[in-house]
């Protein structure tokens, strides 16, 4: 199986597909091709949450805006899962939860560079580098339920990189009043098609916060932190933990970002009474 | 095959296709996750247009407004196929035309509930309940070409459902002057990505109507009854009879409801000269 | 293998994948359903860039405003691959494409009409008339690697078809002052989802133009002619040759068609200084 996650939306997957489809008979699953465009920071983000569901794979993803310059192509062992793609950010963070999800340990991952030779086009390396990468390790790295780390190593294409982008996603500060948790500052990662406007804030910072206590976002009226929407009526606010376990600020019904006032890389002060 | 229709865009569909791809290797094949948001009615719209052209499948549908809350998970069994949904009014309308494209009772239905236990989030149910239970359906009550109604029945996790949501779309009221038809009013229930405007009217509704035949909408303008677009001059508005079999109010190379000054959920009333 | 492609967004393609997946077991890929709408000639760009890279396939192509008129329904065979499509321009442009890359010549194409009796419906010719054909061509006129042109010929749906729109992409023209090119004048022919303004003029038309040089666009300020976006600061504008061999007016991580001014059917006036 090969996965394909982009920020190209349509229709240059399609030659990613093509390109895979001449190499290899390998089932394809289309992730997302509507990452955040150009960001591959917050494309980490949301790869990082849907990738580990899948069983081992081989993940092709392309959020690419330094393609044609001197950045690496790589390649991430995690546990049986390969992650493809360029090494500007977007691998690391997936790739660290593969490894979680299968066992593997998540901070010793493994990193090769893909030799680019020549490519036809030095705007598309979805379709001339990644694809290509993806194909070949899928069928000459392939155990016939994940990836070979013997023979992902052994692939001429590939060698060992010994320094990668490893950027870890900010961590929110925590305020406190002697024991007593006052506030989390952090901020907006993502934003999905719902209009939520997802936190860098984890689960376990806003553990002592009870259903149905209030908190404020950046100072604003306080609104209930709840468990699901519905526990608010419709078009009203609210906070929750969404179910990629970080903080988001939503509207049941409605945008969340509208009503916070809030986009991707904004500010969030969330404070409790 | 499993399909999977939701309203989630990108890319929490994802998650779902690897949740999926843990349990089965049947093909995956996307309905659409661009349905309706939030109003699972009008989904049903679309599920019951797009599903029937189907071989037997189990159908994995989520719009999913009152995730969270106790409305029930469901599956629903027509013909050989099935459907996976939220109890919501979603499942219902599809499935009543899958029956019937299959030759079997579209009344009687049988529905099963689906039981959830300790849900990994309260807000994303397509991953932690609707995906996992498509999965097991097709592994454990597939007779290699359809669902298997007994084998359904013996899963553990389901159990009869005596209620459900069985939610109809609104009929159109006829209007007559004696025998003749002069007008039928109804309501848009949904806009396709072409800014068509589908209404609740039935083709029969309008059997009557000639081709050529001039239409009022909600006392506009009288535009012509056409069989297909090009009937009339791009740029302007035609009403017709889509491939749905409900009458829709359209522009040639435009958006109906911006020509037409409708939108999904408003009253429409077709009068006739 | 079946590819699809068309203009419908969501959920119309879902009813040609079960149309086909009744008729057909072959594998189906999504090439693009967000073609741009009702635009045949400009659909039939992007199908000609991403098709050549799939392996010989049967291509079901719908970007259709004339359905329901008498326009014809038709099969290009190119190679080993077969284009299924309205007869409008959509086809003859990818199937010269994929004739080339399989090593036929892209001059002789082969055309059949497809017999359309008594469709459904009048506005849904992808459902009713090109999802079924293409299935019929996996079934009935495959070799197990491509389309077999006897099989084809003799499938009785199918007759030769004497005339079809072969419609060519515009040439842009060149402007010399003795041997030198000064300047060369096309048009917009699509945009892509990054805002990129891609134009007919073809990478030899600027190939005496050298990385660093600078063009004017339609009289604007000079950018830079360069080989990747970012070869240029973020927010700067650029000109390239793109990944599909056509001049592109781009910003990097921004939209040409902004910064320029520009849109699809534009005229574009490259000079050089």
């Amino acid at each position: 199986m090969i996965t394909l996650a982009s920020d190209f939306g349509a229709p240059y997957p399609a030659a990613m597909k093509g390109v895979v489809r001449r190499r290899s008979d390998a089932e394809l699953i289309d992730a997302s091709h509507d990452l955040p465009r150009g960001d591959p920071h917050a494309a980490a983000f949301w790869l990082r949450f849907v990738l580990p569901e899948f069983p081992p794979a081989v993940h092709c993803a392309v959020v690419d805006p330094g393609v044609g310059t001197d950045r690496a192509a790589i390649v991430v062992l995690a546990g049986e899962h390969a992650v493809v793609a360029p090494d500007n950010g977007l691998a690391v963070p997936p790739a660290r939860a593969l490894a979680a999800a299968t066992g593997a340990d998540s901070e010793e991952l493994e990193v090769f560079e893909i030799a680019v030779d020549d490519p036809t086009s030095a705007t598309f390396h979805g379709r001339d580098v990644f694809a290509p990468a993806a194909a070949r390790i899928r069928e000459d790295a392939w155990t016939g339920t994940g990836v070979d780390r013997e023979a992902l190593a052994a692939l001429p294409s590939l060698t060992p990189a010994d320094e990668y982008v490893d950027r870890r996603f900010p961590e929110p500060t925590v305020e406190r009043d002697g024991e007593a948790v006052v506030a989390v500052a952090g901020e907006v990662l993502v934003v999905d098609d719902f209009g939520n406007a997802i936190t860098n804030v984890p689960a376990d910072a806003v553990a002592a916060v009870e259903p149905g206590d209030r908190v404020r976002v950046n100072g604003g009226d306080p609104v209930p932190f709840v468990e699901t929407f519905a526990s608010v009526p419709q078009g009203d606010r609210l906070v929750t933990v969404g179910s990629h376990g970080h903080v988001e600020c939503d509207v049941n019904d409605g945008r969340g970002t509208d009503a916070f006032g809030v986009d991707a890389g904004d500010p969030v002060r969330l404070s409790f009474e």
